[in-house]
């Protein structure tokens, strides 16, 4: 499958901590990140995409 | 392999154009994005992420 890890670079010496595995959907919805993974999980994440690496399966987020 | 289409939403009544194939990275610079495929071939577009659905391959993006 096509999925990716979702992570969020907390840019206060945590590094990147997992936020959402499995991740099959990002989608920018009023200035917020709808998230969705392959069990239907969802969560809304007030922030931006930082990185993409669909081969290494690493979606990286930075908070506003 | 699990790379991914990239179309631009032009909102234009042309719908979604085809920008890059088989993309692997895509990572924001300087309030751009970087885009680079499996070929190696990379373009920077000034725009952000709309959408993107893994499973189906495909990621779009809006110019500024």
């Amino acid at each position: 499958m096509c999925e990716a890890n979702v992570y969020i670079d907390e840019r206060d010496g945590k590094g990147e901590v997992l936020y959402l595995e499995n991740v099959d959907v990002i989608r920018s919805e009023d200035g917020k990140l709808f998230i969705k993974n392959l069990f239907g999980e969802q969560k809304f994440f007030d922030g931006q995409i930082k990185e993409i690496s669909l081969i290494k399966h690493r979606i990286v987020l930075t908070r506003k």
